[in-house]
């Protein structure tokens, strides 16, 4: 391709909306053109790209027997109401009605409309086990699009279901699933983790996200020295035992005058209650924080948490607890509502479903039996102290919504946690039997008996995994193609203006083409060479063959965009040569 | 890929939906399956042959230097209003809100998106000719969606768009798009048109249609002896020379009793005001339907259309010119709004805007100054006998509204025409400046002075290619794809259930395959050899190789889908006898 005739502008400046690398990248560099809010469009370089991240996942799904086919985007209805994700994906669905007025959706998964073919379609244990995938455009109305197709509202993914009988047949689609997605990401050339993630509102059982691991992540995982590792939203916090009360100090309620902070209390509590073992922390005591959750059908239910008063509530954790609902602030005129709610001194005795208010009450995990808390006393300017769990309240329940810092240790007893960024590239759910069930999607099994069947979904972020490509492998002059992504495979660039360079740079371009090679060839006539080697450079092409002095000694230089080094190679060698480094 | 595997149910009944052999070869073969009204999934042979397709039109495309991107499909309002598509596609356009509450559509044609992209990246002369096309999914809110994934309300489309600067080049442009389109619907091997088209609602100079012909194609096209040919809605009427009116008769009205009807008044002129020259006939009679045309913006227009009474008014004639609006009946309403309109009885005199009912009348191109015509007095049970155009009565002007016939003279004068039915492929347009002017798209030109780019748009119907070879393609057992389209080169089927049948397919399909072929293998053990064969006709892979029977004696039976011929072929010659036949 002659850089003459290629549709391209690179851009000198970042556009303005842009914050992370590989946004700025592939806007200037002219692979990626904005359209609107979250909605870009594929330019010629940015296309090839695309196409060879589709065709590792195509190779790897068809690798493991999935079998390929194509949804519409534009769905009805129905389907997604017989599962509620109609209701319950709120305002992230993109939702229109037709010339008829029938309700329509652009689609953000589809495991709906592949359980309602197989139903189709299908009908007997034989026929099973399927999987199915495919490569399509999606469409998610995200609040806060960003980052450029690392967060789109129209983005294309990969997208497979397994249908089976049995859970152990669920076990092995899911595994072999789990098994083609290394060997996608590791053909990316990403530096990933799999993590154990909550299944949230998809439900089902089990499941496991693939993250590159990228500062500028929206993702925060753990992982311990032992091996494990986990989305932050699905670590399970290590408890205590419960303990017994035996022993333990009558709660008694003091007077502690402007300490409406954790650590205004923990001050005060040093100063004019000092503990004889050690002093106070914000660990002692137990702070009750008031949300609202919306629900999908709009309405308000106000709900309390109680966390050890050295963490905050990480929303993301408590939104995926809560999910389908979201988390709002609890306002003024809840407060106004709730006159028993004295802000900044609220106590579990005005907290439950039993208590005056009414208010649900949720606290962490480490609020076991027996263990002893500072919190509030329901006046103003007053705690109580050696509040015993169990013995002096009881909760409505656990939740896991306190943040998770490094440090903590790891469920699994590998060890203390250390805290990461990621990307989501992929992820993988054991959905089992809920979809199959509210579509009614059964067959016969040996015995001649209806049997329920049971569901994976896998996901891919094929868009995304571009711009995580550029995020993990990029320096401050642009992009550095892996190999196998590059949307060519070398890179001419004549830096002269003497016929001879040009008609020397032609015979290269055609024997390289001959060798089988894709090549971009930078024959702009009036353009110098830096300005030339400055667009090689945002460009990306893995190598990049100069045809310019030299070659009066017969010399052209060999560049490698990743390592920066660059060595002059006799013009008869230099096929050899750049076929050598391409396999 | 092995049958046993394959993710495919065959159907012995037509879908209750489907009216045309495409349609329920395409769902009982199982390529595709309906979603919803105009809405299909592509399983996976479909999606093979739909590939293939693609392949083929990037392959043209790529030749004519074209360059591939892809917009997005949900789109932002503001382009399409600026060139007023926006209310112009009427009820036809998906509309839709984000969350945000913008107006945003899924794209029907990208003329706005295209334009606006090159008037962000490039400025100058020096940047053109440019043409840019993409294989992208499209949305059309069709009235009547119809036939499967030939008409469908998502569908997958090329579509090109050429940017030159200058009159010449936008014509060199157009006709390289016109050669590559041949070149793609020979390899389609299609029998098809280029018909001359009416540009419609596009807008534009000269546009061109390419037409699958098939009887079921809902285009009528007109084609003559010498060369002439031109999609019905762009005939041109040829129309006599304007008459002088000396030494004609003055109109004198006349009792016309029981003569509502064309027929019932030249019977009753024929009888009581014989002609001596020859009889009465329709042709001599000027029948004034009325109409009322729905703008784009919801308000309503009568119309009064004057056609020789021999002739019907062609309803898609007429809504190709009044675009965007659409047609509606006249109602009883209409007609009690308007006193003076005698039903069956209407003439022109109270026809025009100057009229007393102010109604817009628009005549056929054969009503010239000088044409003498009976038509109605205006007065229940009366007509007027010459009535001379230009001399009694003016209409607002004139209208293609008249149905077409065969033996009609084609306008060129190259001949009588004939009609046929055909399935629009593909449409070439020269948009002109119309869409660059609408956006301010210029550049600057050799002299440095700003000038409007002249556009070309270009569409190729991806899918709908699909259903038009299968409508070309097909017998009363199955499809039968041409060797390029097909999914697969060879369908392999064990006819038998002895266990040396299924190990010689084996090794023959390992041989295939190992020779570069696409096998499909019907490895099924427990189904019967008639219901294979049944299945291997209905899907149409162009060669069936049959291991059976002849196996004992070294035979294997080579069965060519098209012809129908069958031939046994010895073991050791059946590698290259099946490679002779794919090449």
């Amino acid at each position: 391709m002659r850089m003459s005739q290629l549709f391209l502008r690179t851009l000198r400046d970042d556009p303005a909306d842009a914050e992370v690398p590989s946004h700025k990248l592939l806007v200037r560099a002219g692979y990626v053109r904005r359209v609107a809010p979250g909605i870009y469009s594929w330019l010629p370089l940015g296309l090839k790209v695309l196409a060879k991240v589709e065709e590792i996942v195509r190779e790897e799904m068809e690798a493991i027997g999935s079998q390929e086919v194509r949804f519409p985007a534009l769905l009805p209805r129905e389907p997604y109401e017989a599962t509620n994700r109609w209701t319950e994906y709120g305002p992230n669905l993109f939702r229109l009605h037709d010339r008829r007025g029938n309700d329509m959706l652009l689609g953000p998964t589809h495991e709906e409309m592949f359980a309602l073919l197989v139903k189709d379609l299908y009908g007997s244990y034989k026929d099973l086990p399927l999987s199915l995938y495919q490569i399509q455009t999606k469409y998610r109305d995200e609040a806060r699009p960003r980052a450029g197709i690392l967060r789109g509202r129209e983005f294309v993914m990969k997208d497979s279901y397994s249908f089976d009988v049995t859970d152990e047949g669920l076990e092995r689609s899911y595994q072999a699933h789990r098994e083609a997605y290394v060997r996608i990401f590791d053909r990316l050339g990403l530096d990933y983790v799999v993590v154990q993630a909550d299944s949230g509102a998809m439900g089902g059982s089990a499941s496991e996200e693939f993250l590159a691991v990228a500062e500028i992540g929206e993702d925060t995982f753990v992982r311990s020295p032992g091996g494990y590792a986990a989305n932050v939203e699905a670590v399970v916090t290590v408890a205590p035992d419960p303990q017994p009360y035996d022993g333990l100090p009558a709660a008694h309620a003091e007077q502690t005058p402007d300490t409406p902070t954790i650590d205004t209390l923990v001050a005060h509590l040093n100063e004019r209650f000092p503990r004889e073992d050690r002093p106070w922390t914000g660990a002692d005591t137990l702070k009750n924080v008031l949300v609202v959750l919306r629900h999908p059908d709009g309405s308000r239910e106000a709900l309390a948490i109680g966390v050890p008063g050295d963490r905050e509530v990480d929303t993301k954790r408590l939104e995926t607890q809560v999910a389908p609902a979201d988390v709002e602030p609890f306002t003024e005129e809840d407060f106004a509502a709730h006159p028993a709610l004295k802000k900044g001194y609220i106590g579990p005795g005005v907290l439950g479903e039993e208590s005056e208010t009414g208010i649900r009450y949720l606290v962490d995990p480490r609020v076991v039996d027996g263990t002893r808390w500072v919190t509030g006393a329901n006046v103003a300017g007053s705690h109580v102290i050696d509040l015993v769990a169990g013995r002096d309240f009881t909760a409505d329940g656990t939740i896991e919504a306190a943040e998770v810092r490094a440090g903590d240790p790891a469920p699994d007893g590998s060890g203390p946690l250390e805290l990461a960024r990621g990307i989501e590239m992929g992820h993988i759910f054991q959905l089992g039997r809920k979809y199959a069930e509210a579509l009614d999607l059964k067959v016969l099994d040996e015995n001649g008996k209806l049997v329920t069947v049971t569901m994976g979904s896998y996901g891919v972020g094929i868009s995304r995994a571009v711009a995580a490509v550029v995020e993990s492998s990029h320096d401050e002059l642009g992009i550095v193609w892996p190999r196998e992504l590059a949307p060519f495979d070398v890179h001419v660039v004549v830096a002269g203006k003497q016929p001879e360079l040009f008609e020397a740079a032609d015979r290269l371009v055609a024997e390289l083409e001959a060798a089988g090679l894709d090549v971009l060839y930078d024959d702009r006539p009036k353009v110098s060479p830096g300005v030339k080697f400055k667009d090689a450079e945002l460009l990306g092409m893995p190598t990049t063959v100069v045809v310019g002095k030299g070659l009066a000694d017969g010399l052209l230089e060999v560049k490698d965009r990743a390592s920066g080094t660059r060595r002059d190679v006799a013009l008869a060698d230099v096929i050899t040569e750049v076929r050598g480094v391409c396999r």
